[in-house]
C-alpha cells in the first residue's frame, strides 16, 4: 500500500524521523530520560511560538486546550467577544457557551477576514469585555486574520486576546511576545508535524494574573497545576509519552529550519499554488489567503467530492472538502507543515488539473 | 541502548507489533480506511469490557475520562460517595471537589480494601446519593476492591457505580454487564498494552439516562456528542490517529489470547510473585491484593529508592515507588499487560533479591 499525499489542512504527513521517535520501546515518565525530553521540549515549544513564557502541554486534542483556556481565565458572567467568519470560529463560540459565558457573538461572511479596526469597534460597545476570541488560520474558509494588529488593540484594552493557532502556528508567521498576543492555542497535526493527540498553549502575564480569579471548574485542563508541573520539566498526568518523543524531534526539525524560513516555505508554496488556481480560472474562496492552505472555489456541476475522490483515487493526494454550508462547493488544498513543499504541491497540484479535466 | 523492562504500573511494556501500528504513515480520520479501523476498535473495546454498550474513547489521560464521567452524569449539589484508601480513590474526590460537587468523603487506611457491606451501609446513611466513586484496582497500595459485590449494593440503589479501572482492565476481572458496572473507566497505558494518550470510558443504560438532566458543563468531554459520532464509527474532535492504530492491534492480541486466559496470566504471574516476597520474609502492604501489581513493605532502613535505583542500572529492570505518604517505604512491582509473565516476573525478582542483598 503506497503512503498518500495528505493535503488536507491537518492531519499532515508526519516525516518517518518523527514517526520512529514515536515507536521507540516505551520508558517511565518519572524518570531523568524522560525529564531532559520534557524540558528540551518545553524550551523547543517557546522557540516556535517565539515566547519566553511557558507553553503548557496536554494530552489531548487542540479543542481540549482551546476549552482549558476558557476555564482557567474567566468566570461565569465575564463577557467574550467571539470573532467568527468560519467553523473554528464557531468553536469558540459554542465551547465558551457551553462553559456558561457571556459570549457576544460577532459575524462576518464565510470567507472574509476581521480587521482591527472592528475589534476596536467591538471594544468600544463592550467596554467590560474581558476576551477577544480570535482565530490566526481559519482552516474552514483559508482565511488568515491579522492577528498582529488586532494584539496592538487587545493589548491597550481590558481584555485579553486568544488566538486559535491551531492550524497556524508553523505556517503563518506568529510573534506571541513581539505582538503581545495573550494566549496562543496549538494542536499538534499541523504545521507541528506531528499524529495528533497533543494540545499546546502559551500564557502571557496577562494570562497568567487573570488565572487567580477564575471561578470555573476545571481539573484535567487545571493550568495552575499544569504550569507548577512544567516548571520541574513534569506533567499533572500521565504524559502521551511516545507523542512527545516525536515532538521532540519535529519540534528540532523546525528548529533545524529555522522558523522564518519555515513561513516563507509556506507563503512561497502557498502563493505557488494560488497563481495556478488562478490561472486555471477558479476563484479562491479566501478573501486574505493564510499560508498553510489554499480553498478553490468549484464550478457549478463539478461538485468537490468527484474530484476529490478521483485525486485519492487516481493519484494518492488526499484533499479536503469544504466543511458544513461549504460542503461540495470548495475544495481545501493545503500546504501545511512537511507536505508542504513546491515538490508536493505540484504533485497536488497535477493531480487537481487531471480530476478537473474527467471530472468536467 | 537496551531496552528497560518496566515492571511499573503504567506505562507497561508496549509490544513492538503495537509499536510498529502507531507508527504507520498518517493516514486521515475523515476516510473509509479510518472509520473501518474505528469499527473495529470500537467493537473489541466493548469485547474487552465485557458491556455490549457503548465504550468512549477520548485523546486524554485516564484522568480526563474520570472528570468527563462525573461532568456528564451529575449536577451541581448532587451528592457522591467517594470511597477512599489510596491516591486514586483520592483522584476521584479531587476531580469530583473541583467541579463543585456534594462529595462525601469515607475513608479507609491505606493498604486495605472497602468491602460491600460498608458501601450498603453509607448509601443507606446518605439515601439521596447519586454515585458512588470506586477503583477497582488501587494502584498507590495494590489493592483490588470487591466490585462485583458492590456492584450487587449500587444495583438496588439509586446510586450509579462508578469505577476507576484504569488500571485494573485486562489485570482484574472484570465483568461490566454481567456485574452490573455503570461506568468504567481506563487508560491506555496499563493492561491495554498502549503508549498512554488515550482514555475509554463505558456507560450503561443507566449511566446514559443521568446524561440528559446533567447541567455541568462540558465540551471537549461532552459524552452526548462523543456517542453520536462513535454510532458512525467517528469521533467529535480529531482523534489520536496513530495511538487508535496500535489500540486496534492491541485490543486484538487480547481477544486472541482471550479475556479469562488475560486474567488467568495475571492471577498466576501476581500468586508467584507474592510467594516469593512472602517466602524472602518481606510484608505485602495490600490486605486484598490485585492481580495487577505487588506492593512490597521494604524494611526500617531500605528505603525504596536505593533499591529501585539499583534494579534500574544494574538490571535494567524499573519498578517503582509509593506515592504519597508511602514514598520510600514500598517498592511496587508491576505483573501487567505485556510485561506481566513469569519470565519477566522471575527477571523482576532475580534484580530485586539482588539489590536486596546489595542494599541491605
Amino acid at each position: 500500500m503506497k503512503e498518500s499525499l495528505l493535503l488536507t489542512p491537518g492531519p499532515t504527513n508526519v516525516p518517518r524521523r518523527v514517526l520512529d521517535a514515536t515507536a521507540l520501546p516505551m520508558i517511565h515518565h518519572r524518570t531523568k530520560e524522560f525529564q531532559a525530553i520534557l524540558e528540551r521540549v518545553f524550551s523547543n515549544l517557546r522557540k516556535v511560538y517565539d515566547t519566553k513564557n511557558p507553553v503548557l502541554m496536554f494530552a489531548a486534542s487542540g479543542t481540549g486546550a482551546m476549552e482549558g483556556s476558557l476555564t482557567n481565565l474567566f468566570s461565569k458572567g465575564d463577557t467574550l467577544l467571539s470573532f467568527t467568519a468560519g467553523k473554528w470560529g464557531e468553536r469558540w463560540h459554542d465551547i465558551a457557551k457551553a462553559n456558561g459565558l457571556d459570549v457576544q457573538h460577532i459575524q462576518r461572511p464565510y470567507g472574509e477576514a476581521f480587521t482591527a479596526a472592528e475589534v476596536a469597534e467591538a471594544l468600544k460597545a463592550n467596554p467590560g469585555a474581558k476576551g477577544v476570541l480570535m482565530t490566526l488560520c481559519e482552516t474552514s474558509t483559508a482565511v488568515m486574520h491579522p492577528v498582529k494588529e488586532i494584539a496592538q488593540v487587545t493589548q491597550k484594552s481590558g481584555a485579553l486576546l486568544l488566538v486559535d493557532a491551531i492550524s497556524g502556528l508553523a505556517c503563518d508567521p506568529l510573534r506571541t511576545d513581539e505582538w503581545g498576543v495573550d494566549v496562543v492555542v496549538c494542536g499538534s497535526q499541523k504545521g507541528l508535524m506531528l499524529p495528533p493527540g497533543l494540545a499546546f498553549v502559551s500564557l502571557n502575564g496577562r494570562a497568567q494574573a487573570l488565572m487567580a480569579r477564575s471561578t470555573l471548574p476545571k481539573y484535567y485542563f487545571n493550568f495552575t497545576d499544569t504550569m507548577k508541573a512544567i516548571a520541574k520539566n513534569d506533567t499533572p498526568f500521565t504524559p502521551a509519552i511516545s507523542l512527545i518523543r516525536g515532538c521532540d524531534v519535529a519540534l528540532q526539525m523546525l528548529l533545524e529550519e529555522g522558523m522564518e524560513n519555515v513561513w516563507k516555505r509556506h507563503a512561497d508554496v502557498a502563493a505557488w499554488v494560488r497563481k495556478e488556481i488562478v490561472g486555471m480560472g477558479l476563484p479562491l474562496y479566501s478573501k486574505a489567503p493564510t499560508n498553510g492552505l489554499t480553498a478553490i472555489v468549484m464550478p457549478e456541476g463539478s461538485p468537490s467530492k468527484n474530484v476529490i475522490n478521483h485525486m485519492r483515487d487516481a493519484h494518492g493526494v488526499v484533499m479536503a472538502d469544504g466543511q458544513g454550508e461549504l460542503q461540495g462547493k470548495i475544495v481545501r488544498f493545503a500546504h501545511m507543515g512537511y507536505a508542504c513543499t513546491l515538490k508536493d504541491a505540484k504533485t497536488g497540484m497535477n493531480a487537481f488539473v487531471d480530476a478537473m479535466a474527467v471530472k468536467k
